[in-house]
């Protein structure tokens, strides 16, 4: 199959936002612009969806992160863009030294360090870790939220949705009414986060994967136009896909018209020796109209095609509908468990949009600054202390328990030995009181959760099939507590400090607070 | 300042759902993929958020979508990987004569009418017509809906967020956290919505506008880390833009630390002969704190500088920020209007992402087929009566009362003389019990909405100023009654049919319904 090698990249370079610029500015003016600066990648909280809550996260975006880096650095044309720019006195806002040094530099001074695509991940948690030149790692900064916060949203999504599920097909339908050119990064994320196709065919070109789709009510309605009627749209649909005819059947009347009429064609062609693949209900109450058409379709003898529910499915409508058919196919002389056997969902809108929670909170906070050859912590003081950044160069792992389960993510210093302890003292990250001590013998293993993606001037990682990616998320959720991964009031995953590192972040906080008015 | 002339596509003539093209491969190998055929667009209800709602949209993004047909068809590498694509039968999903087809056609066949962008809309009234073959129709469907929904959305959130600001400036900030690629779509539509200026560089470049921003907590960090603390960092920004001169105050402590610092400078760069522009908060409760603020900005007599507020705005937050100024200012003796009238406000993700309802339900409907040289309506009948497509070939008109306020937009037959008429009876698109009649004399203008906008292979309206637009925006808004722009249980718009097209609509769903199982 063929696929193009790199995803677009809209805006180029200048996918960045103005104060990167001035600041980087600002620290070439004071020659500071080549300082050794860490930056750090988290997101602050779960994406909360008014009803229910996601307890886990599904890292995505690095791969378009990496193309960005890849591909971009000023050009000429966006060098004079910016010098075209003017301060309120009329001015240039840049000077030309700045901007010859802008047109220079590049993201190989950077070494960029994260969690790879797929992996279950959590608030809080330090999910990239960025180094290099103060000035380029500063400029990184808007290209890396951007990559990355909106994929992994998406990508969270796809999973709820997925698990909501329950292992039968979900299918991605939404970029018609998706975010633009950004629907082809959340097809993508949808994929790594449990979709299992898409209808987007040039995403699905770029994940080397088959799109899924068959047709929609404007073939009935032209074909009706035309004098042929329901009928003869169906018949023609087969016609032109005899082992791939699945039909839309709520153009006029889902049980008085469609299904009848889907039964008749789906006879003519299993009388041609083709197997009809299904129908798809795309309104009115959908667990009710299923389990009807098994109804229809068995007595048809067609007991194994596939019913395909659409229209405003998120996760809690396919759990409604899941339960309802438990709770009423009975009653019609359906087995409930053959007939969620057969379903598949087209999950359109809500899942490119994150209904309910369209953002995630990501942030990416400078964390260290080399000062005379060691690594100075840097700290942002907040009124919310979730806001208070956690200073200091860090590595993260993630324990598990002797059940095999994820048991808490812990960061620490980076010098400190995780692995080899043979116990921790594990801080909450905002409150005082919260503090215990666990066993290194308690712990089945010990797992460093960043890689090195990006170094001396390029990805230091292979270009992953998406296959990779899904089987990450597969294998961490089948490492998550079900408590965790429920919908409603998800269990509240560990995340700690080191007892190094939650000293560190108050002796610096401290520090700060003593500087004020200095 | 130089502008590139289009805008990026991503992923090309793919941008399309998979059974577009699965219908226009049946259409083909039935030979009706020539006959004409229109579509059309519109949105089913406005944006809901919750606690407040949308009573008007602001089309946008047309430009993008005549950016892409002018840009796109299917090229040898699509062709090849659609001839990749099979059946569940392994045998290839699409027809060598039909990829042949596809790869020859064009969407210069089309003729396309839409409102133009800037305009204020309403739900359920046709805002594109699409006409031309059936299957190229057909293919456009998802771009098109693409193209309009999320920018047409991202307009009106800006939209409400301008007016709930008072007339005072609000900047996009939302590239960070917006939909990835979709996120310089978002920027432009938001500028016609009423933004005053976006922090995206790359979007503020296509609109050929400044874009905006100054510094972040980082510089403040970066500098604290390096020894030179906070009034350093300052100093810093004072000394690389001395005549733009705006900081970021709550990275320490606002009223304690940041404030005292940033009135320092600004002395300082007073006594150089600079005046300093402002000063940004980004957290904490900013009504309160931009009192507190105007109060030490007054004493140390700096009483015009500007007090930027960002931190999780909305339409709601900045109406709650302004009403809590106006009842609190008095008891610190700050002037409620005067510091009304020197604030700014940066709205970043909830803009970007229309938070609280981030999607449009728009839709692209068949409502006429040729047949035998004359339209013959197509309909699309529902159990929902607002989900009932309403066919024909329409005519679209906004009817302006003496008051010169917009009555009503009304849809009716392209043959009908709205314009001439002595009165006109409108029905409601829906109720049969709903209708009325209308006076040519109480109407002061009938006023067609739709304009062809791409004809004969190419677009044949000029590409606009981004001013174009947004002066569009404000004179419907200025006929717009203030009771249909509210933001609490806005009045509802007059959409209506005319009796014409009512008669025709009842006529077309009966025969569509006598004609079930034929």
């Amino acid at each position: 199959m063929p696929t193009p090698e790199t995803s677009s990249t809209g805006e180029g370079a200048l996918l960045v936002d103005l104060y990167e610029l001035t600041m980087a500015q600002l620290y070439f003016n004071e020659g500071i612009h080549d300082t050794p600066a860490m930056f750090e990648h988290f997101f602050r909280s779960y994406p909360d969806y008014g009803n229910h809550q996601a307890g886990y996260c599904v890292q995505a975006g690095l791969e378009g992160l990496l193309d960005w880096m890849e591909q971009h650095r000023f050009d000429d044309g966006e060098i004079d863009y910016l010098r075209s720019l003017t301060d309120p006195a009329g001015r240039g806002l840049f000077t030309d030294a700045f901007l010859e040094w802008l047109g220079a530099m590049s993201f190989g001074d950077l070494e960029l360090c994260s969690v790879p695509e797929g992996r279950v991940v959590h608030a809080g948690v330090t999910l990239s870790i960025v180094s290099g030149p103060l000035a380029v790692a500063q400029i990184l900064e808007t290209a890396l939220l951007n990559k990355l916060s909106y994929s992994s949203l998406i990508a969270t999504k796809a999973s709820l949705v997925a698990e909501s599920a329950r292992g039968r097909p979900t299918l991605e339908f939404g970029v018609r009414r998706g975010p633009q050119d950004g629907a082809a990064a959340g097809s993508r994320a949808a994929l790594i986060g449990g979709a299992s196709s898409t209808s987007y065919v040039g995403a699905a070109r770029r994940a080397g994967i088959e799109p899924s789709g068959t047709h929609g009510h404007s073939l009935v309605q032209a074909m009706m136009a035309l004098g042929m009627g329901e009928l003869g749209a169906f018949r023609a649909y087969a016609r032109s896909f005899p082992d791939s005819c699945l039909l839309l059947v709520d153009t006029v009347d889902t049980l008085d018209s469609g299904l009848p009429n889907a039964i008749t064609v789906f006879r003519e062609l299993r009388e041609q020796g083709h197997e009809p693949v299904g129908i798809r209900l795309d309104s009115g109450d959908l667990a009710h109209l299923a389990i009807r058409s098994a109804q229809q379709l068995d007595a048809g003898g067609f007991e194994n095609t596939t019913i395909v529910l659409s229209s405003g499915l998120d996760e809690l409508a396919i759990w409604q509908i899941l339960t309802q058919i438990e709770q009423e196919a009975g009653k019609y002389g359906v087995d409930e468990t053959h007939l969620i056997d057969r379903l598949a969902f087209g999950v359109g809108t809500k899942l490119l949009t994150s209904h309910g929670d369209p953002s995630l909170d990501s942030v990416y906070k400078l964390v260290a600054v080399d000062r005379e050859g060691a690594w100075a912590p840097a700290v942002k003081i907040s009124e919310s202390p979730q806001k208070t950044v956690t200073p200091g160069h860090k590595q993260v792992v993630r324990l598990y328990d002797r059940r095999g389960l994820a048991a808490a993510d812990v960061m620490g210093l980076e010098t400190e030995d995780l692995e080899g302890c043979e116990q921790l003292t594990l801080r909450h990250p905002i409150r005082h009181d919260f503090h215990r001590t666990v066993l290194r013998s308690d712990i089945e293993s010990v797992e460093p959760l960043l890689d090195t993606v990006w170094a001396g001037g390029r990805r230091v990682i292979e270009r992953e099939s998406i296959d990779v990616p899904r089987a990450r998320r597969e294998a961490d959720l089948a490492r998550l507590d079900p408590g965790v991964r429920r919908l409603m009031n998800p269990h509240v995953y560990h995340v700690s400090l080191t007892q190094a590192l939650w000293d560190l972040k108050q002796e610096t906080v401290e520090s700060a607070s003593d500087g004020r008015q200095d």
